[in-house]
């Protein structure tokens, strides 16, 4: 038992992955009807909170495996296991070691991966449940935030002549000597991904990576927010970073990342019903017809700052950006003039920033010994943003953002945009108007 | 990272571990005291129930750390953890595979382990959890009842060079394929002998193992039932299997068969107090008066049968034992008589595996077409044991038990003896009063 080889998921991987990803994504549409090649399923910890919803991931994964494939299962902890842990620890230290927090929190995943084993072992599918160790799932020594530099697939090969399932503890891997390391948020996304990029990589060519959550895919915009907003067919890779890194929740950015880097098809649906889900590719099927805006996105509770009348240029800017990184204040959405010797700077920030970041620009211009300039109060704000890859090549998608929002009496605080991303700035009470409006002028409504 | 060398703790071993342990012997009254040496520490489920537990159990480390020592200190799970895992896996599944069910019970120490480090760390000693897959733990393959094989002893060493205390998860062990198994009843004790008898056999000449519980050390007999009971500072291998066998529950008989076999002198004592516990040892000192009898023990809820006019002889009776040993009945004290050919036979059992017994047996007799036997109706009963290693030399100790019983009137149902030990059969009513007498009469009460 050694942890797995140490061969890298390097660039001839890669591009081996990427060959394939055209093959495997015109092949989607079958992929979770018919049976046959290598699945890899994670299911999240709402999925597996309970012994009854473990039994229902169990029967889901009985009738993929009665169709003839072979199914890597990942499982996060049960429910908020996680969040009992932390709690444990913090009781028990004020500042606990990343390392044992680490080999604390790997048992979540485990128990609720013996757990589906017994289950499916139950229900007549022979099962295995695999941890970090066994499988040689070894990362990077970022206790709390590893990365994943290799997975050993020998043992799963091994473990296909028996098993017609192995579950595998998601979220955790192994240092090269031997300590426990957690992935992260997303973490247990990011396992699954990685596996399926592994796999492809070893010469697997009919892999497919199906992430079960509480939700039934990628909505075009939050449908909790937008009456009838649309679920998404398919999405491309890209997309789904723009929406992931501008608030949408339901896939982490960097599991996303890892599979466009290695070409892994994504697909998100819900445990609960049977439910179509959506497709993560990187390039719509042709037949599809390429929406200019695909999904709006919002991301709320964000502050707007703006200071005037700051002496002198530049130098002045980067020192009021060095304060606020020393605070700990991210920054988001920035402009800046100059007038006659004197900037104007307007800046956002998630508002529970804000006190810190208004006491290191006034700390700042104090110790610089600068007068004359002034900071306005914070103003709510929230910042929507309209995503697609058809923006690309449409003129005109400004236009039509602009007169959607002014049309409704919607203010336009500020505007941000990159080459499928457009980002607008509105009034904190006016998101849900703003979605709306957008929403419903690219078509995002059914 | 491998799970170890595989080299066996073999008679060499053996024989080097006993030559140390005279020497080891003489010390034991220095060792909870000063520092010095290898410590081997074991805290059960209850000493790390709860955080503020485990903060406690960590004082306790800190204070032997301080003084010098280097630790190993072996935990359970915390509290009833164990069990609320057990209890999952049955909601799972009726019948968890028991590879799987060992998968699940070995997160319950990972997570005492980690929080036991973390809280060490919070005083500021340096310390570091280890679970099986990492010291290489090695056990057969028997899942939910494994043996220990080897312990990889190269971690620890590198450990002490950064660590002054080192945790590690009792009860669990991996298999040479690397698949996790549990060690069954009293498994964290036989981890902590378990590791002490490695670093014996490794080198070590200043080994102790003191196991921590929540009863203050080792008993002539019950302190429940006999007021005044008296505390042994000293109890032979011998004596204390014996008790262990006829149902003291402080220390597990596999944990103390193992200390006597590789010599590791154990230390029972209480977590929750400092009040002075009780040596397990090969030989007592010479300075300390070897009792006649050391402690008295008694098994509870037994019943007796007797059987009568069994035609034949010992045919019938190879085959009533084999029926009953079918029929899962655990059979305690047997006498037997043949007189004309007919058999007389009176056995005891557990009263839960009376009903089955009485059933197998009238089975049989049926089926061999066997007239004119009779079993009579089961009487309650219970076993009341003296033990002690002086009773090879003293004579005159049948007797004294004999007239200790009959003087308050209690019937003596039957006998047993071993070198050191004489085990009567009591009615069941009487056993407490019977186990008064004897503590009375061999002085066992302060």
């Amino acid at each position: 038992m050694t942890p797995g080889t140490r061969q890298k998921m390097g660039p001839e991987a890669n591009q081996e992955a990427n060959q394939e990803t055209n093959r495997t994504a015109e092949r989607k549409n079958a992929v979770p009807m018919s049976g046959g090649g290598l699945v890899i399923q994670k299911y999240g910890g709402s999925s597996v909170a309970t012994p009854e919803k473990i039994r229902n991931v169990a029967l889901r994964v009985k009738a993929r495996a009665d169709a003839g494939s072979r199914l890597i299962v990942v499982v996060s902890a049960m429910g908020k296991t996680t969040d009992g842990l932390i709690a444990l620890a913090k009781e028990v230290s004020a500042s606990p070691p990343p390392r044992e927090m680490d080999m604390l929190l790997a048992t979540g995943e485990q128990v609720s991966a013996a757990l589906l084993a017994m289950a499916l072992n139950g229900l007549g599918v022979p099962a295995v449940s695999r941890n970090a160790f066994q499988l040689g799932i070894v990362t990077s020594e970022n206790y709390s935030n590893a990365r994943i530099r290799d997975i050993g697939l020998s043992l799963l090969r091994e473990d296909f002549e028996k098993y017609k399932a192995v579950v595998v503890t998601g979220f955790q891997g192994i240092t090269p000597e031997g300590d426990l390391t957690t992935l992260g948020r997303g973490g247990s996304d990011t396992s699954a991904v990685a596996m399926a990029a592994k796999a492809l990589a070893m010469g697997e060519t009919d892999v497919v990576c199906e992430i079960y959550s509480d939700v039934p895919g990628i909505f075009a915009c939050d449908p909790n927010k937008v009456k009838g907003a649309r679920k998404l067919d398919c999405i491309t890779y890209e997309e789904m970073l723009e929406l992931a890194a501008l608030g949408a929740k339901v896939l982490h950015m960097r599991s996303v990342a890892l599979a466009r880097k290695y070409g892994v098809v994504l697909y998100c649906a819900s445990t609960f019903s049977e439910e179509r889900g959506t497709y993560v590719v990187k390039e719509l099927p042709e037949w599809l017809e390429n929406p200019v805006v695909t999904g709006v996105t919002v991301a709320r509770n964000q502050m707007k700052f703006v200071v005037r009348r700051i002496p002198g240029s530049g130098d002045a800017l980067s020192g009021i950006f060095r304060v606020l990184a020393l605070a700990g204040a991210n920054i988001d959405m920035i402009s800046a003039a100059s007038d006659n010797g004197l900037t104007f700077l307007a800046f956002t920030l998630q508002d529970g920033d804000a006190a810190s970041a208004v006491e290191a620009v006034a700390g700042y211009m104090k110790e610089k010994g600068l007068e004359g300039w002034e900071i306005e109060p914070g103003v709510p704000v929230a910042k929507v943003s309209a995503v697609g890859d058809g923006m690309n090549a449409a003129t005109g998608v400004a236009e039509r953002v602009f007169s959607a929002l002014q049309s409704r009496g919607i203010e336009i605080l500020g505007i941000s945009t990159s080459e499928i991303n457009i980002s607008i700035l509105v009034e904190g009470s006016r998101a849900d108007d703003a979605v709306n409006a957008l929403a419903q002028e690219f078509g995002l409504i059914e």
